[in-house]
């Protein structure tokens, strides 16, 4: 059957929303730090946050607005999480959701806040209210460029994804827009991605299909293993498509899961492509694992280990690090039933070295992408992990942060 | 009271030990990578072994001559883990067992076996067995210091530690070395130690004793969080000092069990510090928590951090980056309770920002050793790791292995 959902060359906002990004002076040097996204009509939305114990302001201000449940708009600044600024940091996520919402002729609580950037530093929420009258007059739905770029941090590029489906005998549009590149783990990371769709989606539906979407994604990506204080992911449907109402279960929410969740992968992947530091983008796939869960255990293991990630940058197929993380990962193994590939060739065969010649598996491994296939021949359990190598850039770039922030230079 | 361990300028074997090191060529350019070490006496022992699910051939062979209760002697090689080399590795263990202790004038089951290096690359065993017989003819009283460099892999600089203290009667010698620098993670990695005393010890008593002294010591430490294939310590006592016995509970088991403790303590300290491409040594100490298991878990995912020990590398006191680690851990924390302290200076305090200047706390981390401290303020759990940063020498010594070593270059 052909895939229903078609990825757009241009992405572009669904029907009835509007976005902008401007410089508000967070950032040094006139960069765009500041983004709103919001709706023309209410919205129905779903979102999922940092599993982090330390959480971001805003995302604990953003929980409370979204159970609201009547949500417009977004607005986003970089360059500061606003997170560990204790009771000071609460108001400063409160006005930047007033100032904002005033700007664009919304009620506070309809105002969904995100942060992003340093943590500890207090946000200097006057810039964010000087600038909130000029970032709504800026709205529009050929901004999503300009808000995909505010809400980058040390991303090198803005990643945005349009998909179009069928759904209810209308053609509706799906599309997100995502940042990341530090702290990227499992389970959310310095992670925030914004998807809007004109399809018109009951809550319940929404919020499964949200938390389907993400499973599928966002938590199938590493780039180091932190998981940070402020992930979130915001998902807008405005029903501007007036498709019939989506069943759970039926040819339509199945149409919308698929859209969402090739957008939300899609995504996910960029991410991880842009990582701080990232030379390779490495699909890591476990099968023949004695469960799922054992089969995430070893992905994960292999996809954070520093040794292993290190390997990866020097395009080395060494396998035998590899081996040694699957074994510490926690998860049922038996040595001599391990297969371990890179790309479709045996580096590992039984837990031994494999008769493949060292030259094809060094060529295997010399591309920007590939993948690390680990079999353990166990069972029926598989996971997949998308995560990328451990660089001399990434050290570099993440040596020093808090003392030049905070001495302002 | 003073502490009744003293430690030794001058290390040296307790009587009746003796030790080499030779070049037997596993390694290119002569460089020792072949040790034995004896006891002239029969000997307790006692060893913990890694936890990883894929274990080298020599620690299967080691477990089962360990529990034969007969070790006289050990024999280790570098460069070579001898792991996941199938039914041919355990082959291979079990001829280099055989070869060392033919020379020696032992049997097999007395010989205690290790294998330090690279991972999934047949040992060359008729290596070991031409170089046995000079190896045991080089065993001496002062070959200690040839048997320790015989060991390191990555490592800079031997690890050797003395300590003396009064058991049963008389003065015992209590002598260890070790090796690591990478794949070093809390419970056990390429770490490979081997301690030795003419203390009189039961068996129950010095297994015990060991279990004890390897959880506060190589189980507190971490350099990258990789756990490999191969660690081993093994610890054993001849007896030759002619102690009264010592009783389990007793002050001579209490006397013993401090001084190994401190070798092992002050063994493990210096694998931090000479942890692969390591500029500090960062001991991460967590107060106030709900459990020692909560402290547990929190002491090792601030020190397991890529992020954070960049930050380390960079002299940066950046303790929202610590907080991060602290709330992702999966310990019971309050984010508005936690206090993070480099050396004895507030960086934050009830998880905001404290007022201490930037440049007093740039300075707290500006050496090679300082303290992080986190109180969680909710308890009286503790716990400490000993830790190292994460460094662009660390990414650049680990890139390429495998492939130049097949290549034979």
């Amino acid at each position: 059957m052909a895939d229903p959902v078609e990825l757009l060359r241009s992405p572009k906002l669904p029907t009835g929303f509007r976005a902008a990004g401007v410089a508000s002076g967070i950032k040094s040097g006139a960069k765009l730090d500041l983004g709103m996204l919001s709706s023309d009509l209410p919205t129905c939305s779903a979102a999922t946050f940092t599993t982090n114990r330390v959480k971001a302001s805003p995302v604990r201000l953003s929980m409370r607005h979204l159970k609201g449940g009547d949500l417009r708009a977004v607005v986003v600044n970089s360059g500061n999480a606003n997170a560990c600024n204790g009771p000071q940091g609460d108001l400063d996520a409160r006005e930047m959701a007033a100032s904002a919402a005033a700007a664009a002729g919304l009620e506070v609580r309809q105002m969904f806040v995100c942060s992003t950037g340093i943590i500890g530093v207090p946000l200097p929420v006057e810039k964010v209210t000087a600038a909130a009258p000029d970032l709504a007059r800026a709205l529009r739905p050929s901004g999503l460029r300009d808000f995909a770029k505010a809400i980058l941090t040390s991303d090198k590029v803005a990643k945005i994804v349009s998909a179009r489906v069928g759904v209810g005998g209308k053609t509706v549009t799906v599309t997100g827009c995502a940042k990341g590149a530090g702290m990227i783990s499992p389970n959310m990371a310095t992670m925030l991605a914004f998807v809007t769709t004109d399809a018109a989606v009951p809550g319940d539906e929404l919020a499964a299909a949200t938390r389907a979407a993400v499973a599928g994604s966002f938590n199938c990506i590493s780039v180091d293993g932190d998981m940070s204080t402020n992930d979130t992911v915001l998902v807008m449907a405005n029903g501007a498509a007036g498709n019939r109402p989506i069943k759970p279960g039926g040819a339509g929410a199945r149409a919308f899961r698929s859209a969402l969740s090739r957008v939300m992968l899609e995504l996910a992947q960029r991410l991880v492509r842009d990582g701080e530091g990232a030379s390779k983008f490495v699909t890591v796939r476990v099968r023949g694992a004695g469960s799922d869960r054992d089969a995430r255990r070893v992905a994960e293991a292999v996809a954070n280990s520093a040794l292993v990630k290190c390997s990866w940058n020097g395009s080395d197929p060494n396998w035998g690090r590899v081996i040694h993380a699957v074994g510490y990962a926690g998860a049922r193994v038996e040595q001599d039933k391990v297969d371990i590939l890179f790309g479709d060739l045996y580096g590992a065969r039984g837990g031994v070295v494999a008769d493949t010649p060292i030259g094809e598996l060094k060529a295997a491994v010399a591309g920007r992408d590939f993948t690390v296939t680990v079999d353990l021949n166990l069972g029926g359990g598989g996971h997949t992990v998308y995560t990328s190598d451990l660089s001399e850039g990434y050290v570099a770039y993440n040596r020093l942060e808090y003392a030049l922030k905070i001495q302002g230079r």
